[in-house]
Parts: C-alpha cells; structure tokens; sequence
C-alpha cells in the first residue's frame, strides 16, 4: 500500500520527527487522463519550513493531516493518458510519498539533457532557475561583478557559484566548515567564508577587500549585514531566503543596513515561480553548462522514504553538500 | 568681524554642545570672480550628522577646527563677478556662518519662482528634491498607490505628503505627537500615526488595512520594520534616511524583513546629489504646485548664528514641525 508524509501538527520553532507522520494512502483506480508514478527522488527545501506554519505566503500551508507536497522526480508505471506512456521519467510536485497520481498534465515529462533524473530537482531543477534568475535577472549580475553568495554549498548556492563562474564574476561563498568550503572552492569560488569559524563581516572584508557588487541572500542575518557592510556604491542584493530566520521569530540584527543609503544599495526580493514561464531560456543555457561540465551538482541523500523528514530536518543544521535529497 | 561654527570634538551617540566651537573669521579681501555675501537663513538637517564621524561616506566628514558646512541662502553684499550682482539673493553651501565669501560660481541665484527665499533650503531645495525624485523616480509611486512616509512632519517628509497627494496618492505619515499629527492632516494626508503612542506596526495595520505600494523611509528602526509587515506584493522601498541610527551605534531590529521575499520587496537606497542633474524638471514641477497653493512649507525658525547648534540638535528629539532653519 503506498504510503505519505502529512504534517502531524505545525511546530513551534525547529520541528521535529513529532511534527510528522507517515500514513498509508489508498491507491484508487485511475481515470481516464491519468497516470501512476512510482517516485525515485524526493526532493526537501528550506521554503517547505514556510508551508508548515498556518500564515498566508506565496505558497499555502501544508493542511493537516494531508500528504504534504514537494518536487519529486518518478517513472510512469500505469498511463491513461496519450501524452505519457509507461516508463517515462516525471517531474511533479507530488513529493513526501512513495506513489503519486493524478492528471497527466500534472507531471512533466523530463527534458532530453544528458544529467541524472536526480539533476531536475538540483541544478537543473527549481534551485536551478532559482540561482540562474536571482543572479542574472534579479541582481543584473555582469561579467567582473564581484559576487557573494551565502550557503553556497547548498542546491541554490553551489549553482549560483558556478554560473556566475561561467559568466566570468569573482566569488566569494559562504559554507559552513572547511570540507564544505573546501568543495566550494573546488566549484571554483574565488574566496571562501567559513561562517562557523568567526565573524562573516570581517572574514567578507578579507576576501574581497574592495568590496562586493552582487550579494546572493540564501541565509539573512549576520551574512546580510556583513554584505551591506561590503557594498560597493550600487551593490544589488537578490534575496532569496533566509534559512536564519524560518525556524526562530527572533528578529534580524543589521547593524550595517544605513549603509544601504549613500552607497544607493538595492535589495530586492524574489520568488522562482515568477521566472518559471522562462523556463526554456534557462534549459537552453544551463544544459549547454552541463554538457561541458561546468555545472557540477553534489547530492546528499537519504535513502527510503522513512529518513525524509530526517532530508528535511538536515537542511536546518547544515547537513547538506549540495542538493538534498531522498532515493526511494 | 564675521563668525562660523566649527566641529569641536567628534561626537560619540547624540552630539552635545561641546561638539561645537564659534570662532571668528578673517573677512579677506576679495579675489577677481569672487563675491561676498551676507547669510540670512542656514539650513540644519540629519544628514550632517554622519559628516561629524570619521568615517568615508558619500559626503566628506566635517574637519575638526574648521568652519562646518552646509545649505543657507544670503544676499550679495560685494561683488568681483560680472555674473551677481549686489542685492542679489543666492543659495550656497557655505552655511553655519554669518558670511560666505568664495568664486561666483559656488552660489546659485535663487529661481524666480513666488516663494520666499527660505524655500529654497526647504521644499525648493535639497529635501523639496529628496521628496521630489525618492517619490517619483527611486519607489515609482504613480497614481492610486498607497504610500507610507515616516517623518511625515519633517521637511522631507512634509514634501512627500504634499507630491503623493498632488499626484492622486492615498498617503499615511507617521509623525510624533498629536500636534504634528494635525498639520500633517491639514497637508492632505489620509491617515496619520502618532509613533509616540504605540506599536508603529499595529498603527499601520489600521491606517492601510489593505497593505502599502510604497515606503518613503526617514527613520528606519520600528518604521522600516512596519513598512514590511504590511508590504503589499512588489511594493518599492525608497530609503532616504534613517534618523533612528545616526546617534545610535545599536543594530537595526527587524521582525518582519523575510516578508521581503515572498512579496517581491524592492529596498533601494539613494541620495540626492544623484538628482541635481534633473532640478530643472523639479522646478518646472514645483513651482507650479507652490503657485497653485498645494505645496506648502511650514517652518521651525531659530533667531541668531548663536542658535545653529540648538536648531540641529533639535533635529534628533522632534524639535520641529516642517523645515528646520536659522535666520541670521
């Protein structure tokens, strides 16, 4: 019997393995248009902590109770549909379960570039056009831009690193010990900030000494303000998350944000799906990437559907290299 | 024999008295293209209090010993230049000082337009085009917006009201006490918020129960933190000042900065000197809002060069209601 993750009760705070529960779920016949996906990968996000609290946001909460959603990559195992046929590899959003269907326009056949099915919840997938239209639509990053990106060793960040490489900028990334920088480093960061090892202001200040023109905000708190204290005149701030704040209400402390002032600094917030009607633009560039090896994507995975929320609970203690993710 | 300010000591948090020394002044004879010109008004505003700091900035910090700068308006009493002539009234940055000499071209003789000539340190000057070009140009207010402005009774803010009103704005000042609050009502605004007696994020809530387009920030601190949690979808941001941290080394607290990103915030920061290329646009614009009575400048007038240091500190505790000015 297939079986799904629902959110037991909204937590307070950090969640725990309480806040979830895993449920068996009756798989219906299908009707016509529909298919059955048996998942390979499920894929866990930071944005995913916003849709356990019960608040209006860009997405609506997780219902309680209900098998919650997610990316997810599966194969076609039961079609009633002309437009996908048995053993096609899917992309969808019916993630946190072993079986999903549904209408087939649900589920997207995945696009013929020569990466892992995996790859389309990285790099290729939604923290791929994250990273590519934060940084070149939303920071109008340029060629000899000096850019810093915050959790660059997560799905987002290490993508941002890499094509802003490509592009010809200097990088500094911020990780979260030294294996992790030392991987940073390797996707060709310039410089390289271990934010457990001290202050980010001082150690951003040392790694780009004559400042910083595009910030790339995946973390919020001590990272933005060490960038509004790096910014250069015009800097522009594309910022994505916050991982800083999802769990804590803690409020953030800037002691650098007057600086947003005289040095006419623009931040700017932004969410994916704005840039997913551009899909095809960034399938053309990033496959190109790809095929020439210049956009690598290191995975951790856990294996089973059981450890999701275990996937899950790694984002928040930095027990991620790369995309985080569940083989099933 | 004439008199300047000078900075005496450098500030640590709120100047005092004792950062400032008057000294008397050598009145040199005139060089050929130089006038000499008697000051009737000195302008005071926020911004010199970060060129009392030792720090790099947009504007250069004050020298210590040395007479201090600043907007004010005088009248030609010597001429040595065929382009003035004695009599007429000009405005200049040699403020905080009874009398400014210097070559013709560093004094503007003021525009004709129907306005007294200490306008044109107020709505027709530096903060009439920080309103003017913050407004318009940085956060694009356009018509049927909702904007928010803090500081709304102060000379910048004052203007803003005013421009967002003659431009079919829905307008929310915030202003400190009931007093201020009135005028700021009587300038056009449709709510108003008195900071002094309340949760400034609650007040907000009241006045704009539908969410704010637009920021026009003076303040920063609660203010900015407010802006924020009632940011409605891709609402603009213009940050012209943050009076909350001049005096103050504390961080900036804000609780609802991640709204930053689900609501596609734009944060831009700018300065004024940016848009001195377009005063004649400014002009045109103004001078027939003053002309048709919708521009209106009240005034917080201290008698004396003896007074400037009062008249500035006056700035950081709310000491006016619209532009705050010395007459000579």
């Amino acid at each position: 019997m297939p079986r799904a993750w629902t959110l037991a009760s909204r937590p307070n705070g950090t969640p725990t393995h309480a806040d979830f529960a895993l449920i068996d779920v009756d798989a219906a016949p299908l009707n016509d248009g529909e298919v059955r996906v048996a998942n390979r990968w499920l894929s866990v996000d930071p944005y995913m902590r916003g849709r356990m609290n019960d608040v209006k946001s860009y997405v609506p909460p997780f219902a309680i109770g209900a098998p919650m959603d997610g990316g997810a990559v599966g194969e076609v195992m039961e079609s009633r549909s002309d437009s996908l046929k048995v053993g096609d590899m899917v992309l969808h959003m019916q993630g946190w379960r072993d079986e999903a269907t549904g209408p087939a326009a649900a589920f997207t056949k995945l696009p013929a570039l020569d990466a892992p099915p995996q790859a389309f919840l990285g790099r290729l997938g939604m923290p791929g056009v994250t990273a590519y239209f934060g940084l070149l639509a939303v920071a109008e990053a340029k060629e000899g831009d000096t850019v810093f990106v915050s959790a660059a060793a997560g799905a987002v960040g290490s993508t941002v690193v890499q094509i802003a490489k490509a592009k010809g900028m200097t990088v500094i990334g911020s990780a979260g010990g030294a294996e992790k920088g030392e991987w940073v480093r390797s996707l060709g960061a310039d410089g390289v900030i271990d934010y457990k090892a001290g202050s980010v202001v001082r150690a951003l200040g040392e790694a780009a000494p004559n400042g910083i023109d595009v910030y790339f905000d995946n973390v919020g708190g001590d990272h933005l303000d060490a960038a509004l204290a790096h910014a250069r005149p015009r800097a522009r701030f594309a910022i994505c998350g916050m991982i800083d704040v999802y769990n804590d209400a803690k409020p953030t402390q800037l002691k650098y944000l007057a600086r947003l002032i005289g040095n006419r600094v623009r931040m700017q917030g932004f969410i994916v799906s704005d840039y997913m009607n551009r899909a095809g633009e960034f399938y053309a560039e990033m496959g190109s990437l790809v095929a020439s090896g210049k956009l690598r994507g290191e995975e951790t995975v856990f294996d089973g559907l059981d450890t999701a929320p275990d996937a899950f609970l790694g984002l928040f203690s930095g027990g991620n290299t790369g995309k985080m993710l569940v083989r099933l």
